[in-house]
Formats: structure tokens, sequence, C-alpha cells
């Protein structure tokens, strides 16, 4: 991957002040934009153009963009300090790929960490350069006035190790072999990722988050960070995930990661500087991209609609719009995701299980001290309101404060990605009650009972 | 295939006497059985062995057990008199593989035509050997004294044309090239099994079924059997199925047909002789096999509980019991089920659509003539009872006799295929009621107005 990377003579520690990062384009091919790293460029903007350390901070303009942005990187987890994996592994150095919008307060406290699903990056809102057609992945929720109001709230997307958009994974550089990774890389898991975004958290010199906020994969992330972190997040808002990975979520994954190993051209990983294994990884990609849509939310797009033709073809042609679409997904999917990358993802995601070595649930939510909002989409049928409701009912089982709220949808799980309208006033105001208690709220060492009663949960 | 095929020497027409089929074993490497065509064997019968013309009765044991069969085979639309199909193109000769069970009345009144799923044969009920380990894929519901009662009714199992299971399909002989067909095999449709099913019924000499029954795909088959040719069909049960293949069912196929062509050992269809693209034709079937189990299925029957294994591997090995099963069940269809087979039954499959020319599906109903027994299956995400009940609406809606069963169950799609218990009465009582109907039923040409007023619908 060839990313310039920040080197730090030591492994930072938790409150470190913010060290040094250095700017680059998101792997898009687009130049770094001429403001550099002091705010968004590109519109006027209605913040001032300041930094705390070296952490930008930008408002964005009227409109509720967030303005131009750039991913940055920072180099975490150096040898000797490597980051000890949940297999036992250790891997280091570590580069992490994260944006911010908005301005990090003086108290810092009002640091929210949104956490990527399957495919996402760090880019999750604004724009790389004035003319990319596309904002980040949830500008819609992102920037001033907006649920995530960086007017108000200093907010980090971050792309999880094992990823392929800038952070770590089997596409970077081996530092041993000097060649990328491929299945050389270490399995990782999700509560890897979180302790990874710990300890660029500390690098950017923030002890604890106003909230994580996730959906899917990213719902896992925020789930994890307050059970294994629960002294340094004030709120958690987990949307359409579960609190272990579902036997068909599994299935479903496994069908993908044959289809990628099934390609010749997968060749056992190692492919860099080859033949990309693309039909592999297209076949996984529709096959998730079905789970991600409602049954209801195809036949409204596509119905038995046929792409470009009065009649059947007779052939094999992708003679039905949904074919079409599909074809087109696989496709576009394999010229901006690496292969090895689909495999590391979805073996995180199918070993997430936040039970596992843990008595019951309601155990492992014992001594958290976040304030939940749990967030089920109707029609998801990949994590459907039930699994929500579990995470739920474990919650308020230990009289934890915990909302739960049920988006009616026909969109299915990516509704989390689709339904502005339907969510962001709820996100917006648990945001809001929130940064009104955090000063009050307990900020204890791991384990510590709350030293105040945990409001009653709300619905 | 290298069948053998008994000449005629012209296309048969409806009601004509049966003719000499032969004898085959099932492709399954079992030896003929020594009793021949006239019955069941291995087991003492309770029926006689005759035949009717070449048809043998058999009626199975004391046991309910269909006794032992033998996959038998005639040969239909030969030169000139091909069969025309619904692309355009025809196709002949047709081999069709078929199994008989139970006796043909002397008024040839009580036959009975089951019609098989995707991966199906007709190999309904019963035994190729004695020691062969698994009955045929309705056993449950086929044999003296089960639902279909072989004391009492003719049952007859085929395979459909485009199959690889001793009907016609592209792994078959093309007689102009002298090599098997591969994608040379024009496109079939349901309408195109359903009439190469009728040319086969011409031969056994049975003008008019007492019923039509089939799930999923082979109730697909029921319905166009009503639709196409309502003079021939008094009853029709129609299982987890559909008036027209659903969008979401659409993508998962196109999925299964990507993967199959993206094995290069699938060569354009070109593989007979050669090296079968395996892993292609295994991810196919993997993504089927989610489909026809529901969520809850998977998770009561694996969980995420792992195979062999006390912790995960932290590798890309099937951990999980889910992964090994899928990969088993992958690997082992790849050994009985031909590539190209999949990709035209998926077609097939996709371009059903009983509304397709037509205006609506009441309209589509108008003509038909059977008496309709529709059954759904409560946890099926692949045809969900909103499905069935469109069927029965429609009917409804044209005064049709129709009957709405929708079973408690938590298989699945596959409930058709294990939900004995639950399924038989149902099944048993509608056929009983049928067969004392039927020769008060109408039987006139097709599109003509029932004599008698239909009786009214129950639930």
């Amino acid at each position: 991957m060839g990313k310039r990377r920040d080197r730090a003579d030591r492994r930072p520690g938790a409150g470190e002040a913010p060290r040094e990062t250095r700017d680059r384009s998101g792997g898009q091919g687009a130049s770094p934009p001429a403001a550099g790293l002091s705010g968004p460029a590109g519109r006027p903007s209605r913040g001032s153009a300041k930094t705390i350390g070296d952490v930008p901070m930008g408002a964005g303009d009227d409109t509720g963009n967030a303005g131009i942005v750039a991913t940055r990187y920072a180099t975490v987890a150096e040898p000797p300090n490597e980051l000890r994996l949940e297999s036992g592994e250790r891997l280091g150095p570590i580069t992490i790929a994260y944006e911010t919008y908005g301005t990090l307060s003086e108290r810092r406290d009002n640091a929210i960490l949104v956490l990527h699903a399957l495919s996402g990056d760090a880019h999750v809102a604004g724009r790389h350069a004035p003319d990319d057609k596309r904002p980040g992945w949830w500008d819609m929720m992102i920037g001033p006035g907006k649920a995530l109001d960086t007017d108000r709230y200093f907010v980090i997307g971050t792309n999880v190790i094992g990823g392929c958009s800038g952070s770590t994974g089997p596409s970077s550089t081996d530092p041993k072999t000097g060649r990328p990774y491929g299945t050389g890389f270490p399995i990782i898991t999700v509560a890897d990722m979180v302790e990874a975004q710990a300890l660029l958290l500390d690098r950017l010199g923030i002890e604890r988050l106003l909230a994580v906020v996730g959906g899917s994969m990213g719902g896992m992330q925020a789930l994890e960070w307050a059970v294994a972190k629960p002294e340094r997040v004030h709120q958690v808002i987990a949307l359409a995930t579960a609190a272990r990975q579902p036997t068909q979520a599994i299935a479903f994954n496994e069908v993908g990661r044959q289809a990628i190993m099934a390609d010749p051209d997968w060749n056992d990983g190692d492919y860099y500087g080859r033949g990309v294994p693309a039909k592999g990884l297209a076949v996984a990609r529709m096959i998730g991209h079905i789970t991600y849509l409602s049954d209801e939310a195809m036949h409204e797009k596509f119905g038995r609609r046929l792409q470009d033709i009065h009649d059947y073809s007779f052939t094999f042609s992708a003679d039905f719009q949904v074919e079409s679409y599909l074809r087109y997904q696989g496709l576009s999917f394999t010229e901006r995701f690496d292969a090895n990358t689909y495999l590391y993802i979805t073996r995180a995601l199918d070993y997430f299980d936040l039970t596992r070595d843990r008595r019951s649930l309601v155990d492992v939510f014992r001594d958290v001290t976040s304030r939940f909002l749990v967030m089920a989409f109707s029609s998801d049928w990949l994590h459907p309101p039930y699994q929500l409701k579990e995470i739920v009912g474990a919650l308020r089982a230990t009289h934890k404060h915990v909302s739960y709220y049920e988006v009616q949808s026909g969109f299915g799980h990516d509704a989390f990605l689709l339904e502005r309208e339907k969510m962001e006033g709820v996100i917006g105001a648990f945001l809001a009650s929130g940064a009104r208690t955090y000063h009050f709220a307990p900020a204890g060492p791991r384990g510590a009972t709350p030293s105040v009663p945990a409001p009653s949960s709300e619905d």
C-alpha cells in the first residue's frame, strides 16, 4: 500500500497529547486539498480554522455539508509495543486511516467515534475534493446542523484494521518481508479493531468519547467498546446489529469466502501485482448485497422488469434489471475493495460474540456504564429486530440506561444508511441529552459501578 | 448421457395407449432390480404384480414403503414432431425419466403426477435397491397408507426436461452433433416442462390426472398444468411456491449462475469428459441451501457451535458447524448434479410468470377447472405465505374451489420436504375428496366453463 507513516518511538498511553499525523488523500486519486490540515475548504467556513495540537477543526458550511476533508494516517503499536491480538499474535506497526469533522472542544468532551460496516471506510462525511460525486458514507447524518452536528461535536471516522482503505490490512506491506501480507496477515477480531481505535484516540488525546456510533459491524464495534472500555464511552448508538453474529449471517459469509477462494486468481491470497480474484469477489459481494436489501425493497426497486429488452432473450444474459444491478454491484465492488480484506473482515464478523467465554449477555453488560440507544429496522432480515431486542433486554436486566427504537422501513438492513428522516431526530436528541450528562456520568476505571443510579430505560 | 431410447415413429396423441418403455437404473449406479418392470420387489408385495399395457403396478408393503422401484424412460417428440418450446426453438427427440408407484385403475382415473423442485428427480419414493440408504425425495408422503396412498392411487414421478437425472437436458447427447448439448441446449421454461410431461402422459395413456402435486418449482409446474391444460387436471396441490418467481429469488439464482460461470472449469458449458466446474456449482448450491432453511432452523440446528474444535482456530478453516455443513452440501451436490442443468433450471424458474403476456392473475385463472389446495409454510422466506395467498386470492376472485392451509413450521422453505405429520392429513383428505368428485367434474376442452357450480372455498 505504501502509505506514509508518522513513526513514534513508543506506544502512546491513554490521555497522551496528540502527535503529528500527516495528511493523505483517501486513496481515491484526488490531490490533497489546498487548505491542508486546518479545516474544510472549497466553501465558506463558518467556524474559524483552528487546531488543538494538530487536530484540525472544521465546521463545514451553512448547507449542512461537512465540507472538504482529507483522510489522515496515524501509526500506532510500533515495535516493540505491537498490539497483542485476540488470537495471541502481535501486529505492528499499525497504520490507522481516519478523518475528523468539527472541532474538538477545549475540554475534549465532544468526540464521537463513527464505526463502519463491512465495506465502509474512514470517509464518513463530506468530500475529498469539490468535484467528488459522492460524499462520505454517512454524510446524511454528519455535518453542521445534522444529527451528528459538527458545529457541536468532533466526529471521527476510522478505517478498521484488516481493512483496505488506508488502515493496515492484508494488502499492506508486511515490514518483515517487504511484500503485502496476503494471508500472512493475522486473523483479527472486532475486539482487535476496537483496541486499535483506542490507540488512535490515545494519539488524538481523547480519553473519553461522548459517543460511539455504528451500524451492522459498526454496531458490533460500538457494543465491544462499551464492554471492553466502559470508562471511555459515555454513550453507545448501535444500529442494525447483534450481540453475536447469527448463524445465517455466518452461512452467507462462508459462501462469499468460498466464492473468493474458489477463484484461481485468488492464488492463496498472493495476488497483489497480478490479476485480482475479481470474479470470486464479485460473487461474494452480490450475495452480500441481497442480504442488505429486503424482499420488499427488491420487489419495489426491480420487480420482474426487464433491462433494455421487451421480451425474454432466452439466453443467460442479464434479462432482468435485478440481474443487471447485481452484476454491476459485484463488478464495481472489485474496483475498490480488496478480496483478502473481504475474507478477514467477514471472519471478524463471524467470530464476534459478546458472550464468548462469558456466562450470559446480562453478565457481559454488568459493568457497562454507557447510555445506550439501540435501533432496529423492521424489514432488516440480516439482523432482525429480535436480535436488537436481545441486547436491550440484557441491558435492562442490569438496569442500564437504554432506549430502543424500531424504525419502520422497507429498505432492509441497508435502512441505517438510508432512513435519514426517521433516524436523525432520535439520534440527535439522544446525543444531545447525553452531552448534558457527560460530566455527571461515571468515568472510573473499567469495572467500576456507576456512582449514580442509572436512569430508567425509555422507549 | 447415452440413455437408451425407445423410438416411436410418430408423436403420440392424447389418450393413446401406453407404448413400450425400457427399464433403467436411475443413474445411481445400482443394478436394475431383478423384479423388472412389474412392480416393487424385495419385500412381500400386498398388491399383485400386474401391468396395464406396460405400466407397472406395484403396491409396496405393509410398512408404508413404496418398495423397490426402477427409473424408466420414454422417448417422445421425435423428429419431425419435435416439441416446440416457448422460445420458438424445437427440441426432440426427448427422453423422459419417470417412475411409477401403485396401480393404474381400469378407468385410469387415479393417476397423480408428482413434480419436483430444482434439484429433484423422478425418484419420488421407494428405493432403487434394497440396500439404498435413502428413499426417494418425497417418500414420507408416498406409499401404502400414506397421503399419496399407493394402494389407491397411481403415482408418477418424472424428471423435468433440462434436468440431469435421466430426462433430456444439457448433459444429454445432441443427436445433431453426437456430443453433449452443453449450452447448445435450448432455454426451457416451466411451460415446456409441462408440455413434455403431457407427452409422457399421452404415452402412458392417461388422459386426465386425478391430481398434480408439487412444491417450489414443482408447485409452479402444478399451477402451469392447471392453467395450460385445465381439461387434464382434476386437482392441484401447490406447496411453497408462487405465481411468478419473486425478485429476490431471481437475485439468488443469478448469483448462483455467476458463480458457476466464473469457474474456469465451466468453459462456456463445454466441460463434459473434462473437469466439471465443481467449485462454482458448490458455491451456487450453498447459496441455494441457505435460502431453503429459515434463520430459526439454522440457529437451532447449528447455532454458533464449533466443529470438532474447542476454540476458534483463527484461520479460514470451517470452524463453525454451519460452515462445515454448507461445504459438505456444496461438495456432495457436485457429485450428483450437472452444472449446466443448474443454469437451465434456475433460468426456467426465473422466467416463470403466470401473468406474462396476460392481464392479471385473476384472468389467468378464469378458465381453470381444477380444485386447488395451496399450502404455505410460516417460516419459508423464499416463498413466504403472502405469495401463496396471492394465488388463493386470485382463484377465489374467480370463484374456484380452493383450500388454503398455512403450516406452522420453523424449517423454512424445506418444510414441504420435512413436515410429514403437519401435511399428510390435509393432503390425504384433499385427494380423497377429489377422488369422489372426479367423475362429476368437468373434463371438457381447454377454456370450457365448469358445467357445475364450483364448490365454495374452504379454509
